[in-house]
């Protein structure tokens, strides 16, 4: 299976549904059942410290099974997360943007259930990992 | 066990320690190991559809945990959200605040565990669930 | 909305279906979008000094949302679960029962979330909370 | 960061010190911060139709994660769960092992993060996943 919507697509998707969030991110590359995905950190980002706020790095995990979702399947606005299941395990590097990699494990008819693993640009050890499950509309 | 910091106390933390995000929050009520907190909902926490936004739920159930947390153990900044399972379960009313119920089930020494259920405002059903560890630094 | 199977149909279905572990469980009550069960605890579900084990616990917290299920859409052998997140809070009582108390949030036409606290026998403070997702078949 | 133990010492200590369930499990592989673990499925780990059980997946889950964080760490028997996020994807196959691939993200001082993919053997698609965090018991 491979994807039907490239970096290319899948931004101006972004950009023309989702116009309040699209310029907080960037896609950096579309495999099968995944992608990753770049959270270009801004001063409303941010924690009092400098570091990125929990809100951010979930926005983070969640637009990027989004986008791997729908580059799959093509672009379904309807597509809705059900459940997501987050672990904070270091903090951000301040002044550095995220880098979420997100996969997909299952996207069956109706449901799809990804993993994410964001990190600081350019360290090693994620900052937080997540788990999401999305609703995927019937067709028709 | 009682609380201690109310209402007035817990809006000035908030107002002194995360003024970006203070002000799009009240809260409605302090009692033992708990508090409800009310998002109040403007366009930027807006999907389109006009429906508010899973980070802005995510946002709303973390600081009413950590309001739950400080509220009884006085203020902490250094409070760190460990862990989140969130459940969406129903499309929030347009228009509407959301209204967070936190509850503490533990307030260890290291760890805390609460569970928010969120409503549209003046519903019955329940819109999100969720339930945060956070982890409190040690005294001294 | 009532229930529309009660305690003694509900531990009739357990005992056909489930055979290999119906007799772990007794149903204390079933209300409308909930109920209560006991994990009679035995040799079997303990860890080394006498506390039970985390898969009896995640066993229970399973077998209440199940049975509150089945309580409200009648017996469907194919519901299953798709997600559980669960906390482990505190250590149980050495030698005491467990007892569940479940609670659905929602029960769609596809999907039911609920909660659930779990206390050793006689306590204030749960020794654990979960929630989980089941998935519901279709009609027909 | 080596493993400290190998996967002879993790079977010893397995069998000392959790008797009741160490014939169900053999280590295939121990490596940085990870390691492989078989579920050997045997008549009581089995719903009705022939399917692994939803607890027995957890427990192999659980103990996987915990065989990870002990090979880098040296047998600590105090090291708790506390928190288990698991996603049932999938129907194991009827008859076949599991094998569970757990990877540690974070291994600190007082908490570790980790996630597991599970998959009947001989399989590509993974059956479930899960990301759970153990307490480390303070050393001394």
């Amino acid at each position: 299976m491979k994807p039907v919507m490239d970096k290319g697509s899948l931004e101006k998707f972004l950009a023309q549904d989702f116009p309040q969030v699209s310029g907080d991110f960037s896609i950096e590359d579309v495999v099968d059942m995944g992608c990753v995905v770049r959270l270009k950190v801004a001063e409303k980002h941010l924690r009092p410290g400098g570091t990125v706020s929990g809100p951010s790095m979930f926005a983070l995990a969640d637009v990027s099974i989004y986008l791997a979702i729908l580059a799959m399947i093509g672009p379904k606005a309807l597509t809705v997360t059900t459940n997501c299941a987050i672990d904070f395990m270091r903090k951000p590097v301040a002044g550095a943007d995220l880098i979420a990699h997100a996969k997909l494990h299952k996207l069956g008819r109706v449901l799809a259930v990804g993993d994410v693993l964001i990190y600081s640009d350019g360290q090693d050890a994620p900052v937080a990992r997540a788990s999401l499950t999305y609703s995927i509309p019937p067709k028709g």
